[in-house]
């Protein structure tokens, strides 16, 4: 390794993109010939057979037979299989650098493995609290969160966040697709979103202003602008609830449109998200073109629960994903209507029975994945709304004086990203398809 | 308008994008025809000479003269002009729909206007405080601030916020495309990451937490997980500065890499990232592929500044930005190497120099719009520098120990997406260049 690390100082062999670039006064020259290999990700080694290679990744696992050892190298793409003439010094989970010979070898993984190498250290580990090599991570959910920058680089462990990304790349690129322009709405609000409880309060400049439950006031007077916006970023909740489906931060993946007739046109564009998160992050899941969609009282009945019941419960959820399996051969079904006393104050009603909302669900396999709806649009609608609640105007002064100025008939809806991941990779508790959870005794790391 | 009403009731004539759907009961049948003309948007009318359309949007401005009247209509494609056979009574900001036959009319803007029409108004408007159909929008920052929803109607101001997307999708696509990750961080934390100054306390379940300052934590140990990842997400500063730069929340677009050699693998994403933004957001504009660079020292000679100076005053940096256009054609200027002091704990110093650090400023004309370096990436380091400084290792424990377990070389930037925004605009308030900005004493809407 000594030729590469002198080599170093002349030229910059390690890059991964190749890269012309003029010197620091700004004059061009001509590049030097790069003395080393470029890196190759584990993924491409076969394609790289009979060359010498620059690997870089961490000690996944160290393995010592009689005659010859192995290293283990873990990079962003995979896992590479390196044969040492010796055993290995460099302990799990230290930063490496190897060169060395790709040869075909059909025992290995990916039918090719690294020999003749050089290991250079870029950074040693200690022992980490549990062994990451292992097919399942033997620690439980509290030591993981414990240690959650080390736990995630399990590959199995990992599946959670880079399933998260995929899906929220599927989700802006359908809304794209689908002329939506991206919002960014403030975090630090004067007046609690979704209801008075659960808020945090901040101390605001020497008074009290709160985390933004959602962005849902927001994204809808941007209608006005854009008439149909999106927005992934951050919410807070207060949760009182130490539950396995709470976080006090999560993801949410919003959307807002105008000019619509009702919660129909809505559901067909959340129908468009989840193909694209779906698409991108799980790509063998079906989401039909027509996802089935049952009216709350239908739902009641299919369920088997009272006929005046005003919510579903999880059990009721589970009856109707089953149904929807049995009847419609779907993952996903819609449940349409929900009675309007269990809707926020901006839910639009039903024209044709107001005791209905013009708002829906989408289960998931029996649990719910998205919640959505119609909005109010009118000024005075906002004014009556709030007023059969007996809620003040006062605290949505700024949100309800918006209306006064043509805010088109709209609806939105909005998704949980970590709970999106747990029920696609069927995980029990939401803690586990996010890095750094918040919870109510949970601030670290 | 009545048949057009009365077709509602039968189907679903304003849909946007085709769409086939079974009834509820989930049974096929065959799809209805459309008696009424699919939307088309005010870009898309001069494909349609000849053709009765659907137009939906706002009245933009309404014109009587002698024998005919003109409405304007501007929906989020641009403005469509609409030929009355008498005055509008419809205020301008309403919603409407509006039915009609195109026809070629070279006067009209794009050579198009809507003849014959029927107009129904969705949502009346009052009238707005400004009048939104002027070329320039004739309000206060302040006025326009506290209207904002109805302030980014104006399609001048709401440049912007389109802005502001397209940069940030621009982003986004460059980094995936080089083998980034999305991650999500918490913005609820325990300890302030800059400075103990500046941050915003929340009343976290009975204790004290803070707004993150910036993910910079979070991103670091995540290279451990994803070797490249990024984040696009809020970031909270109690500024107490009331200045056209600064605002108590702004968008951060963060990326960190690992394995890389010096901050100058960094500053090779930056320049890929910022050309994935000017290409989405301002496509005119030249990102040269070697962006000129100069070295701290080096720079304070050239803007005429004394050599013992720390950092670079505005004015220094408008010299560099002349500097750099003037000898390097350029409108981006890279200076390296500031001086530690003047950094973080965590900026890596430079090994030949440990006055100078392996950091970088990214001007773009004269103004910073990019901030980045390498980081410390040994336990040890991290120790050393934090007792250098004084500061206890305590409130970093979490953040400290990741760096245990093998963390390699890294480093990476951070872009404020509104300032920006404001700078490639030529905005002269960076509240300009957000929808609903924080500061000192807005908070609303």
């Amino acid at each position: 390794m000594q030729e590469a690390r002198e080599s170093r100082v002349k030229v910059r062999w390690y890059r991964e993109a190749p890269l012309v670039r003029t010197p620091w006064d700004g004059v061009a020259v001509e590049q030097e010939v790069p003395i080393m290999p470029q890196r190759v990700l584990s993924s491409e080694l076969p394609a790289h057979v009979g060359e010498t290679v620059l690997l870089r990744g961490w000690v996944h696992r160290r393995r010592s037979l009689k005659s010859v050892s192995f290293l283990i190298v873990r990079d962003r793409a995979g896992l590479a299989q390196v044969v040492m003439p010796e055993p290995v010094e460099t302990p799990e989970e230290s930063a490496v650098a190897v060169v060395g010979t790709v040869v075909a070898n059909p025992a290995a993984p990916a039918g090719v493995e690294v020999v003749k190498p050089t290991v250079d250290a870029l950074a040693a580990a200690e022992t980490p609290p549990f062994e990451l090599f292992r097919p399942d991570l033997a620690a439980g959910l509290s030591t993981r969160l414990d240690a959650a920058p080390l736990a995630f680089r399990h590959p199995g462990t990992r599946t959670a966040l880079e399933t998260a990304a995929a899906a929220t790349r599927g989700f802006r690129t359908a809304l794209e697709k689908s002329g939506f322009t991206e919002i960014f709405t403030p975090k630090l609000v004067a007046t609690a979103t979704e209801s008075g409880a659960n808020v945090f309060p901040v101390d605001y400049f020497g008074r009290t202003a709160y985390l933004a439950q959602s962005p849902q006031f927001y994204k809808q007077l941007m209608v006005g602008v854009f008439e149909r916006v999106f927005e992934v970023g951050p919410v807070f909740r207060a949760e009182p609830h130490d539950t396995g489906r709470h976080l006090a931060q999560y993801t949410s993946l919003d959307a807002e449109l105008g000019f619509i007739e009702d919660h129909r046109d809505v559901m067909a564009v959340v129908r468009e998200a989840i193909a694209g998160m779906v698409e991108a992050a799980a790509p063998g899941l079906d989401v039909p073109i027509d996802i089935p969609d049952i009216h709350f009282p239908d739902a009641l009945r299919v369920a088997g629960a009272r006929p005046d019941e005003p919510d579903l419960s999880p059990a009721d959820e589970r009856a109707l994903g089953e149904w929807a399996r049995r009847e419609h051969g779907s993952d996903f079904l819609f449940v349409t209507g929900y009675p309007m006393v269990k809707r926020p104050f901006y839910t639009h009603p039903d024209p044709a029975d107001a005791r209905w909302s013009n708002s829906f669900d989408l289960l998931f396999r029996g649990v719910e994945l998205v919640t959505g709806g119609q909005r109010l649009h009118r000024h005075g609608d906002y004014l009556a709304a709030l007023a059969a609640r007996g809620q003040p105007v006062e605290p949505y002064r700024s949100y309800v004086d918006a209306f006064r100025y043509g805010i088109p008939p709209h609806g939105g809806f909005a998704i949980g990203l970590e709970r999106f991941v747990a029920r696609l990779l069927g995980l029990a508790n939401v803690r586990e398809a996010t890095a750094f959870p918040r919870d109510r005794t949970r601030l670290e790391p």
